[in-house]
């Protein structure tokens, strides 16, 4: 079987992961809505990141800052003057461009090499190639474009009832910042020694002039963001650490070692403080799409907020008598993006004895928006039935399903993900047993009802 | 002991539950960053909502829709037209004021029974009253005011390159509306027949005039809605079954009958849509705040939606063979706010034998932000302690501390709202037990370190 981008964007309309936003309105461009099924999948994501990076982590602590940051932030981070893409608009047609996108792909279709991305080039190397080669508009072929003019990617807002500069705020466009500037805070209300690291999860926004993908690049998107502060000159020993254990959580969580690749990137690709890099990518039906960025970005971030608000954000090493500016190590994942791997990675369609085609999502059971189907075989034993669900969904979230025949009902189960169904039948009223049903080998055991909460405790252990 | 908010901002500054957002910078108005402690304590308030309100409830499904909505749903709610405040400056020391404000003050101020709220009087009213009583300016006392002039409180920002009404987006300054423009999308992929109804817990953004009281009002904030679809004139019932289901979450999480208060709203004070409305307030050292509006909305949302979308937005009951747009029980929760009166409710100082006076935040088991806290009575004994650590962690949040004699990491416990405190000393080398003790009763038992699974698994259980 083939599987396409249509079929898992329709699977998840039809079903409940994502529908498009505002839809009644004709929508909204490139925003979705997680439907009663996508928000589990997604918080179970979540839960799973935290779990590993946080909870269980000897290292680590979480913060959750405000969307909304003092725009000297974006000063030191750079975002304010350098976060911007190339925009140029064609004169005759009025169609609005990313010159660096026109030349990749004037490039790629005339067979230029360019000796790597146009990502380093300046506007005017930018405004030469075009010239030089006489790139033609993409819409109207014609060849008569505006200067370029660099768009900032930060969505703006005004705090306060003036709309003037004195009152201009900005969606935060990653949650990284969030951390660097409560640094000193954490660390002194946590007591945490160096090395030790700080995560985040929550929404930053991008105004991008080419999202797409369905929600794999979207101009509001969540994060999962780790920022790991250590000792200058162990941070590539970090590095390694942290790089491997975004492999293993992606790996445990069920992403297959064929289905991603590790891409560590170039000396030349580097930003001019980052000592290492590299893309953990996912192959998604569209292609490979980045999902998570590991970046070794010494004391850059600390320094220019040290530098721009004049504080001191130096640690006092008390095993070394010695003060610095610690290192960081950053693991970057976007949630949405995680979120659409796992829909991606679970889809199959499976050709049955007997020739017919069942469509299954193979979640990890940690990931899976519904644990445990409970499914009477009729409706005169819904009162039995209705007794385990109340009983389950204390502990998870179940979903209680009496309409069609048995086999149906599997198969919907089986499309939504569900890892296991408890069928509750005649004879379960007399022998206190049910038969429990596994979504990917089909194959069923009786188990006790008085031994069920013991049963999934075990199954569902993460 | 005087419970003071600024007590508790302290204690929250100090351990890492609530830091003034941007503080590097000099803080951004209004804005607050939750620490290390604040996460997992808020984490904890939205899991027992989604907990109790989606996974246990058989009526409900979540969903998680964009911030960022098609400006069409502002229109059909109402927010563009008529969310705003009545704003004039006074022309003498051009300071900016809220016009409602300034006569409720002056009416407080001089005994003036204004015969109710200032919320439904027109524009007119307002300045007639303050001409009539020749208001003065609040900062500088003249009386010399500009006209009043209405500012819409929704953040405005710009989705795509370039700044004109066509790309103007907002900013929801609700969760709700996320769920009435995917009623049909949740009802048809859930498979949910009415009742039922859809939660979402997300950040919304109001641009108040007058935010303020730690993080009780705050321009950004984070909401936890339920929309609950009905038939019509069920509503009544349902309205009284929701309002019992807040006050039971808010009471067995440990919220006292004394510290709240139940006010349903008179006729008087009722939209022109609504049937009942009742707020659920607690009392903060700074007065009583609103924590829980409970509305019964009728038809009115989705009957707006449909006129403005031109869908339909009815419901086909086939019990009753019968078409109808459903009524709407909408039970809506701040969770900053709620969190703010957990932690207040929480605060105590209490003075023991001996004349000592402890801080201890006697938060339920639930929503503490540490669990567990592992002690080992000797550095020589981490060894061990370690490993209960790590047993213990993979199911909840856990904090080792070494440092400082025990006595004293008992009270760092008891400061944070830890529940229980697993202390590992010499003896249990041999013996292969522990000391649990107790962060209310501060008594102490002895048991099996084989048995701790179990052990917390019920003291923890919710």
């Amino acid at each position: 079987m083939e599987k396409t981008m249509d079929k898992i964007v329709s699977l998840a309309k039809a079903r409940g992961f994502v529908y498009p936003g505002s839809e009644i309105y004709g929508g909204l461009a490139n925003t979705w809505d997680y439907g009663n099924l996508g928000v589990e999948l997604k918080n179970n994501v979540k839960r799973a990141w935290w779990k590993k990076f946080i909870q269980e982590n000897p290292y680590n602590v979480g913060v959750d800052c405000a969307i909304l940051m003092n725009p000297q932030t974006w000063v030191a981070s750079g975002h304010l003057g350098g976060f911007s893409d190339p925009l140029m608009d064609c004169k005759e047609c009025h169609e609005r461009f990313r010159a660096d996108k026109i030349i990749e792909d004037y490039a790629q279709e005339h067979n230029i090499d360019l000796g790597g991305s146009v990502d380093g080039w300046s506007q005017e190397q930018m405004m030469q190639f075009i010239e030089d080669n006489q790139v033609p508009c993409p819409t109207c072929g014609k060849h008569n474009f505006t200067e370029i003019r660099q768009f900032n990617l930060m969505f703006k807002t005004f705090q306060g009832v003036t709309e003037d500069a004195k009152n201009t705020v900005y969606l935060r466009p990653e949650t990284a910042q969030g951390i660097f500037v409560n640094f000193k805070n954490v660390q002194r209300t946590s007591r945490k020694k160096i090395p030790f690291g700080i995560g985040q999860i929550g929404k930053s926004f991008r105004n991008e002039i080419t999202p797409g993908n369905f929600t794999f690049r979207t101009r509001e998107f969540e994060q999962m963001e780790l920022e790991f502060f250590c000792e200058p000159d162990t941070d590539l020993e970090w590095f390694a650490y942290w790089k491997q254990f975004c492999i293993d959580w992606l790996q445990t969580l069920g992403i297959k070692p064929e289905e991603m690749r590790v891409r560590d990137h170039e000396k030349e690709e580097l930003s001019f403080y980052s000592k290492a890099t590299t893309d953990i990518e996912f192959l998604f039906p569209f292609g490979w799409g980045e999902l998570w960025g590991i970046a070794d970005r010494t004391d850059y971030d600390l320094s220019r907020h040290a530098e721009v608000s004049g504080q001191d954000l130096s640690y006092f090493d008390d095993s070394k008598n010695e003060k610095y500016i610690p290192y960081v190590v950053e693991p970057s994942l976007g949630a949405d993006r995680v979120v659409l791997a796992f829909l991606c990675a679970a889809y199959d369609e499976e050709e049955l004895e007997g020739g017919d085609v069942r469509t299954v999502l193979h979640f990890h059971p940690a990931l899976a928006p519904v644990k445990i189907g409970i499914l009477p075989l009729s409706k005169k034993l819904n009162e039995g039935a209705e007794k385990i669900y109340t009983q389950l969904c204390k502990k998870y979230n179940c979903e209680f399903d009496d309409r069609g025949n048995i086999g149906k009902r599997y198969r919907r189960q089986d499309e939504i993900g569900t890892p296991f169904c408890v069928t509750y039948d005649f004879e379960s009223e007399t022998d206190g047993c049910v038969t429990v049903r596994f979504r990917d080998s089909m194959e069923q055991e009786r188990v006790a009802i008085a031994d069920l909460d013991a049963y999934f405790a075990e199954k569902l252990d993460f």
